[in-house]
This record gives structure tokens, C-alpha cells and sequence, in this order.
């Protein structure tokens, strides 16, 4: 299987930075391919611009869904986000490994989501072809993340209710729009709180967790 | 009242921008004071980097929530955040006018919330003054979006669902989460599908609806 890992954490010492390293590990050891992409590190660009479309249908007014598909159909997509739609192409499964910042992706990530998953791409609007016809159907996505806050806060009776609810936009309207096929979230929660041996086993956890793919 | 139009749209002449122009005529002649933020126009630096934290809590590992906390007690914040939390805490209304994005945020405004709503400024982890004690507890926010989709996608029965459950990250998740009290979602749905007529009929909608505050 080919497994496209998408980091979006500043610090590569971070739980996430662990995370992944330990999803590279055993999903190498598994005979599986890996990619990462450490959004970080390339320094992705998170904004979806009007320089990134050189050839445009509408000089006259930018609109991002109609460049988007001008652009995928006449093979003139920006080349960083090309590059990016190579790799999703090439996966059979993609892991996106971040922490929760405000119950949704940081930044950089749905910046990457808005640039790649591009129409024309990922989805297709003329045509309808989203969810049951997403273009990237017959691949899986994982979201593994990390929460500032302890579980119970994100329980339906908790302060932020449940976590599930809460990333519905992600899990529904991102990646089962485009066709993926979501597995189960992996949420390692309040882990500044937790000591080396709650975290040890938060580690083996994640182990299992790749394993039964 | 003091307002602030938070824009993330990348082309001016779009929709966001006339409802953006219509706001701030609307609510001047009302006698509000009115702030734009324009944050393509400002090219709005979106993403949370180490390199904001000039003095750090902890020089060996970057965590963001504990570097925001020591620089809003210490008054490091960075410069263009700074200067985005004197005008949050300026208004006493926040309107955010986006299109939406995977039923979200675009990464420039989510970046926006990931390093302007700091922890120590917006909430308080440690103390943990969120939602009834968050740290903007007295103001209003509004959520004033465009979709691409028209409007029975979202319902219950569409594909995408209820748009109130889909943007809970956003309203209850952040918003709430920090104090600010969620005036009722304005959205104009499909607007691209739209005639002149139709979409003047939407601008009359929103107009009504500011001179209801």
C-alpha cells in the first residue's frame, strides 16, 4: 500500500513529530511505501492566491473554483501544488497527522486542503461528481491528531461537545466529499498532562492502530 | 458600537467584497465606527511559526500554546499580532465575511484565529477561562459567508448536511469558546447560479439584517 503522511506541527520534537516518525517506522516495517510531507518544513504555501494561476479564464475577476478547474484541465496548476497532487494520486491511504488547534486543522493544512484538493482534482462541481463520486474515491484517510485539552472536555455533556460533531466539516465535507473513505479518528487527548508511561502506551496504541490496516 | 470587518476574500470585486463595501457603508451611516481588515489585501502573515516568539518560554521545544501565553504576559507578542489584538479589543461586534471553504474557513482567516486569538489573550488555558469566562466575553460576532453550493445541499437531507452542525468548530468551538456571543449565521448560498435580480434581492437581505443590530 502506498501511505501518504501529511504533517502540519512547527516543531519536530512535538508528540506529532513522534507520531510520525513511529507511522514511518511501522508501516515501513510492514513492506508499505511512505511519503511524508512535512508542510513545516517545505514551508508549504497555505494561501491560495491569484499569481498562482498564470493562465486565467477570467482576467477580470478572480473566481478560485472556476481557476482551479481551467487550471487542472489545461495542465497549468501551480507546480508546488501539482507536485502535491502527484503524491495524493500515488497514495492508497493518507494520514494527516496534526494537532487540534481550535477543533479544526491549523493553517497550513487547510491551506493545503484548499490548494490541492483542487476542482477538477479532487471533486468535480459542472459535473456534481463529490461523496458517492468524488474523484479521489477508492482511497482511505486517517486523522490522527492531538488535543491541548483532556478527553472528557470533548464529550457530547463536555465543554466542547463531541469531538466527532466537531469535525464533521473534515471528516464529511473534506474527505468523504472528495471520496475518501474515512477510518477511524486516532486522538491522542491532553497529552502535556500525561506522564512518560501514559504516553508509552499512547505510543503502542497508535502501533496497534496502524497495524490493523 | 465599534466594528470590525475581518475579509478573506482574494478578489476584491467578488461578492465578499461588495457585502464587505455594503457593511461598512451600512453601519457608518448608522453611526457606527467601522475598521476593515482586509487580510489578502494586508497579505496577512497565516501561519504560526517559531520564529514569532522572539523570547521564548522554551528555547528547546516549540509549543505554540505555552510561547502565545509567556509573550501576551510579557508583551512580546508579535508585532502584526499585536496589532490585530488592539483591534479585536476595540470592537465590541466582529464580522467575519469569508467564502466557504470545505464548509470552513479559509486557511488565511483560519491562521488569523490560530495566532490572533492567542492563549492569555482570548482564553486561558491554565485558568481555564473559556466559553461563560472566556477573555472576550461582552462582544458579538457574525459569520456572514458565500458558498458555492446552493442552499438545499446543506440541509439536514443534503449531501452536505446542516451547515449549523458542519460550522460547530467555528461557532461553538472557537467563537463561543472564547467568549464572543454568535449572532444568527448570514449566509448567501450559490450565489454564482444567481441573477442580478436574485442577487440584489441578497444584498437587501443583509442590509436589513446590519440595520437589525
Amino acid at each position: 500500500m502506498n501511505v501518504l503522511i501529511v504533517l502540519a506541527h512547527p516543531e519536530p520534537k512535538s508528540l506529532n513529530g513522534s507520531l510520525k516518525d513511529l507511522a514511518l517506522e511501522t508501516l515501513t516495517n510492514m513492506g508499505h511505501e511512505v511519503i511524508v510531507l512535512d508542510l513545516y518544513a517545505m514551508k508549504f504555501n497555505a494561501i491560495m492566491v491569484p499569481e498562482d494561476f498564470k493562465e486565467r479564464a477570467d482576467e477580470t475577476k478572480f473566481n478560485p473554483i472556476v481557476e482551479q478547474y481551467n487550471a487542472v484541465k489545461t495542465g497549468k496548476t501551480a507546480e508546488d501544488v501539482a507536485a502535491e497532487m502527484e503524491k495524493v494520486n500515488w497514495s492508497d491511504l493518507i494520514i494527516f497527522q496534526f494537532p487540534i488547534w481550535w477543533t479544526s486543522f491549523p493553517a497550513i493544512l487547510k491551506g493545503w486542503i484548499d490548494r490541492v484538493f483542487a476542482n477538477g482534482f479532487a471533486f468535480d462541481a459542472a459535473e456534481g461528481k463529490m461523496y458517492a463520486e468524488g474523484l479521489l474515491k477508492g482511497k482511505k484517510a486517517v486523522l490522527s491528531f492531538t488535543t491541548g485539552a483532556p478527553w472528557n472536555l470533548y464529550t457530547s455533556e463536555g465543554p466542547h461537545g463531541d469531538i466527532e460533531v466537531a469535525l464533521t466539516s473534515i471528516t464529511h465535507n473534506t474527505m468523504e466529499a472528495v471520496g475518501l473513505e474515512v477510518l477511524p479518528l486516532f486522538g491522542i487527548f491532553g497529552p502535556a498532562s500525561m506522564e512518560e508511561k501514559e504516553l508509552k502506551k499512547e505510543m503502542e496504541r497508535y502501533k496497534a492502530f496502524l497495524e490493523s490496516f
